[in-house]
């Protein structure tokens, strides 16, 4: 049967702004797992009647997560609002509150704090919705599954303690049963680089997609074009024949056919080969987002930031003549940057950058979002000058996509 | 007046959990400014049932933002099931077509493409509500203003394209005298470090702050606590006394009353004095954030990205006897590491970070999330070990979070 699905994201915080959600993209993948169709994510604030409103809204689906607002402050409603939604009360759990203290207390000796309130409120977090069943606490806060028509699902909202606790819900009834009969959805991810949106548009427009049986998402993220496509084990044999004709006509620019980021492509592709960094504008990001994947340290000997022209001379060897006589931000700089990170650090691949990541320090020939790169190996060169667009923080993270991309072409280009 | 607004995400890439979300946030901050009230932010897929039940949930409001669904694909149909709700129906624009095929036109000759799929995607794009008032495109999309109750703003996906559109369409009716007629909303927002949820709900249930006028939120962001209030100018005395009492319990770890981040608050302590980096867990993060903020190299001098014990040596001058002596991981290591960036750049404050971001690495001894952190200046050091919970990422985000607020107390303790 097909399960549908709503996801409640509660918490004042998220709406306003302050807060970036990542519970609902993350459950939104959760439930595609398990074959769970996801209609809407609603994000509400911290009050009564929104999220009665909310839980309307998706009275006709088979399944609602909540996250968020299980703490122990008045304006953590979720439990009681969803208990009285669901036409229940709420009742406390001694032993429940007997845990949820033990950890709160534990918390309160390292941290301090005075015993009385926050007492009262891990006996707050203790009420649980009569016939509800008790998901145990992952931090302080316990979640529940409440009714059966739809099911609710009340999780925490901190990440951690969100994905902890799906984790055991999933196994405990009746969310269990429920997953067991969402029957299964495949999804594939092509990745593409360079390649725009219209570009694609023209391409989906050709074949057209519109009449296939699937649904079929692009979308540009830090620079790279992904189409993803989410389909039934029926329609395998339509997809394959879509995705060939994809392939004929953007092969070329095809880099992950498997939901592999550039970044776990590079990491793939280095086998045994060890990198270096020496970067200006993007001031430490390439060197953190070569080391954000675990075991980066066998392939990663490290990298300078060298935003001063003496640093460039003094960490990377760059000849003060070389700034002189064509500017910091230059082919020749990145060169020397690149030929410095790896003599320095010993390594077979290093990789220059410099440029102008703005607001400021824009001239007309050189202007904000000019970058030149290089990465350099014993057996070639990939060099690129690129002006890319954005504020300050894309022009430094498109950087360091730009800078894989060339990384990736350089290994591949290896004899 | 109070004006009522709801916001509505469109795009099966967002829902799916693809894409994290960005208009909504920025959106919500927006009306903000505006004495709008956000209700809810509704996500959903490109499907016209969908899309028309959000559209539905906002019956009642006075204001729908719609962001997304205006491409030249077939999935992009916001513009359309926007019309047809409001009861309109859609034309074409000959003078919008030819406006938007010059943009697309150009960049077709630049990056490439067939021309007659490329101008199929212009057309679709002209087609206009009847009624509408046309947003010129800031990418190649156009926007629009939809009817009078609610006014329904469409405005495009890519957030540099909704974020430039939004500041036109703020000055075009029926939206003007709509905003206009908002009142206006205070937002203070305070910031603590370290403090933990439990502390600060004891303190608002010790001071009651169920009953106040105005809405609380507190929230961690990146290991730091936030107290956000919202709040209309005639509830300003209520507030002051509010603000009173937080900070005579919590005074001591405020950090920020104006709205300013760690960054930015040491971005101005440091007036004048230089920092450099030697790190090795946060592979470059370090550096990376403290140049995330523009003009931030006057003050950075650079940093160096030391993950193997050699480059520790080379690069930040550690003694190899101290590593076999103490081990990488260790207050030792990261003093020498500190010392290091300083002298080696000349600067007045260096950073030293070693630690063990995970997942693999830990002992019992030094689990994973151990960090050993150094703040040194020729007027004193700061030293930590920590253990912080997470993820890789999370280790190595707050790690930066917890060098930061060590920095701070540094130059508050200058002479």
């Amino acid at each position: 049967m097909s399960v549908r699905a709503g996801i409640i994201v509660t918490g004042t915080e998220v709406l306003s702004g302050l807060i970036r959600d990542a519970n609902g993209p993350w459950l939104s993948e959760a439930l595609r797992g398990f074959g769970v169709e996801l209609s809407q994510i609603v994000v509400v604030g911290d009050r009564p009647d929104d999220l009665r409103r909310a839980l309307d809204f998706f009275a006709d689906v088979d399944l609602v997560l909540t996250s968020g607002g299980l703490g122990p402050t008045a304006d953590d409603l979720t439990a009681e609002v969803v208990a009285g939604w669901a036409g229940t009360t709420m009742v406390l759990d001694p032993g429940l509150e007997e845990r949820i203290w033990a950890i709160v207390n534990s918390l309160r000796k390292r941290i301090g704090g005075e015993e009385a309130p926050m007492r009262a409120g891990a006996r707050k977090q203790a009420h649980v919705p009569v016939g509800a069943v008790v998901l145990e606490p992952k931090g302080t806060a316990p979640g529940f599954l409440v009714g059966t028509s739809p099911v609710v699902a009340v999780l925490p909202g901190p990440p951690r303690e969100l994905q902890r606790m799906w984790a055991d819900a999933v196994n405990v009834e009746p969310l269990a049963s429920l997953l067991r009969s969402a029957g299964s959805l495949e999804q594939r991810i092509l990745r593409f680089f360079p390649l725009s949106e219209p570009q694609i548009a023209a391409t989906l427009r050709e074949i057209d997609a519109d009449s296939l049986p699937f649904e079929v998402t692009t979308c540009l993220r830090r620079g790279e074009l992904e189409v993803a496509t989410v389909y039934r084990p029926a329609e395998a044999s339509a997809y394959a024949t879509f995705e060939a004709e994809i392939r004929e006509r953007h092969g070329d620019v095809l880099f992950s056919d498997d939901g592999a980021t550039i970044d776990e492509v590079i990491a793939r592709a280095l086998s045994g080969l060890t990198v270096a960094t020496a970067e200006s504008c993007t001031g430490g990001l390439m060197a953190g987002r070569l080391t954000d994947l675990a075991g980066s340290s066998a392939y990663v000997l490290g990298g300078v930031v060298v935003y001063s022209n003496e640093a460039k001379t003094a960490f990377a060897d760059v000849d003060p003549e070389l700034i002189a006589a064509h500017g910091a931000v230059s082919p020749e700089v990145a060169r020397a940057l690149a030929a410095g990170a790896r003599s320095r650090f010993g390594a077979d691949l290093g990789i220059g950058i410099t440029g102008i990541a703005g607001p400021g320090g824009g001239t007309e020939e050189k202007p904000v979002g000019t970058v030149c790169l290089c990465v350099s190996s014993s057996w070639g060169v990939e060099e690129r000058v690129v002006r890319l667009p954005g504020s300050r923080a894309d022009v430094r993270d498109r950087t360091t996509t730009v800078a894989l991309h060339m990384l990736r072409a350089l290994l591949g280009s290896r004899a």
